[in-house]
């Protein structure tokens, strides 16, 4: 029998034609895929030999618990699949691939990660903005709006690093981590709001910190959405970049051909 | 004359199996490369049609000055050339994407943005480890260790994040700056430093704060380097992940025959 192994996969952010050239063909190489709902499910399309399993947990309501993932990984390794759990984004943010490394690591399973685009570098894409426009500010900073203990981030300290604020899971406590952050940084400090980045449906929204939460509740945006605070920011508003190229919205076609020709070579 | 545009596309962090499908399609309708010296050069082999001009500007040495690079893209696309602007790792990620996308615009250059891998993901992969693990971290903050007006970020502020730090750029100042981080976190807080992270020659090590600077040289370490400070490097330490897959050394055949095929299948 084969010795069975766990590819941690970077789905990106939605689009197919993000995925690395790499993903593409180990995907194509795949007998277990295990997918997160925030992965695009036309993944399963570029592992045509696997068994696709589906293991979401969207916004708090934990239809799969985190426990059985681990489980099931290693169930599937141990009898010499080889499993690829699929991440929305890069599986090295936000996705509980610590958790899913020590287990792994524990079971003496294998495991190797292959990385991707992550939603916020797909937000600023769309807004045509750098993250790290240096005349705004030293760098980025990835923060998601709750702590697992509940707790929230360190607003205070995270305003004062002067660093683009790309928040990840914030839409459900915009009102809250905005009303914060004015305790910090000027109500006139450029704002954005990216919905499903990087993918077809994406939409966007530049404004400033003191209009933020009021705006995309105006303008109806849900999850996934990334906020983006900070001077870069300020930068998107000069001008919108070509829509198209941005999102991808028109490479549907080529882009498929383009996978299958990967799948076929690496089969 | 057919219309002439930029697309700002990001190479990833070395190995070329990185890219993305889309970048690796575009590549192939290049007309003119202008190639970075942190990307792979063995991504000219991906634009066979294209005129490819190294405008390197690494560690300082100001070879290509950033103005003439600015007027090169306008120049090219004006005369109804696709101008690919290649950078390594991400565009948007410290690499004056901000700056030239601003003189694009004011030259009225269409511009588009192709989104990659930035090194520090690739980095944390080489590590196994997650950049924002749930029990370390609310988050990670990715840093150049110098503004451009001289000054250094404010550590202190970093620091209390609590946030992994991804320093980028750091090595030949990682004195001062572990120096003055850990005025404010404890020496035994891990650390590690990732040579070429993504690449074939990539090089990993898991230390503490408080012995960083000395190890790093003590190993020889050489920009381009990337620099992780947090608890969430201390699951770095556990077990070594599969090298062989996380940093992509023996794909190099196959990837090349995957990319040619795409290359094949956009022309």
């Amino acid at each position: 029998m084969k010795n069975g192994k766990v590819t941690l996969l970077s789905a990106g952010p939605g689009a197919l034609d993000l995925l690395t050239l790499r993903a593409a063909r180990v995907l194509g190489e795949a007998d277990v895929l295990l997918v997160d709902d925030l992965a695009n499910p036309e993944i399963a399309t570029l592992a045509p030999q696997a068994r696709v399993i589906a293991v979401g947990k969207r916004g708090g309501c934990r239809s799969t618990p985190q426990a059985f993932i681990e489980r099931l990984m290693c169930r599937f390794a141990r009898r010499g699949a080889h499993v690829v759990r699929v991440k929305g984004g890069d599986a090295l943010m936000f996705g509980r691939a610590g958790e899913e490394i020590s287990a792994l690591r524990r079971a003496g399973v294998p495991v190797d990660i292959i990385n991707g685009v992550s939603s916020a570098f797909a937000a600023a894409a769309g807004l045509g903005m750098s993250l790290t426009h240096r005349e705004h500010c030293a760098g980025v900073t990835f923060v998601t709006a709750h702590r697992q203990d509940g707790s929230a981030p360190n607003w205070a300290a995270l305003a004062a690093t002067g660093t683009t604020l790309a928040i990840y899971m914030g839409l459900h406590r915009v009102e809250e981590l905005s009303e914060t952050l004015l305790a910090h940084l000027d109500a006139a400090t450029p704002a954005g709001a990216v919905q499903w980045a990087g993918s077809p449906q994406e939409r966007r929204m530049v404004t400033s910190l003191g209009r933020l939460a009021a705006d995309v509740r105006a303008a109806g945006f849900a999850s996934p959405t990334i906020l983006l605070v900070g001077g870069a920011v300020g930068e998107a508003a000069l001008a919108a970049v070509e829509p198209s190229a941005a999102v991808g919205v028109d490479v549907g076609e080529a882009a498929a051909d383009v996978v299958h020709d990967v799948i076929a070579r690496a089969a």
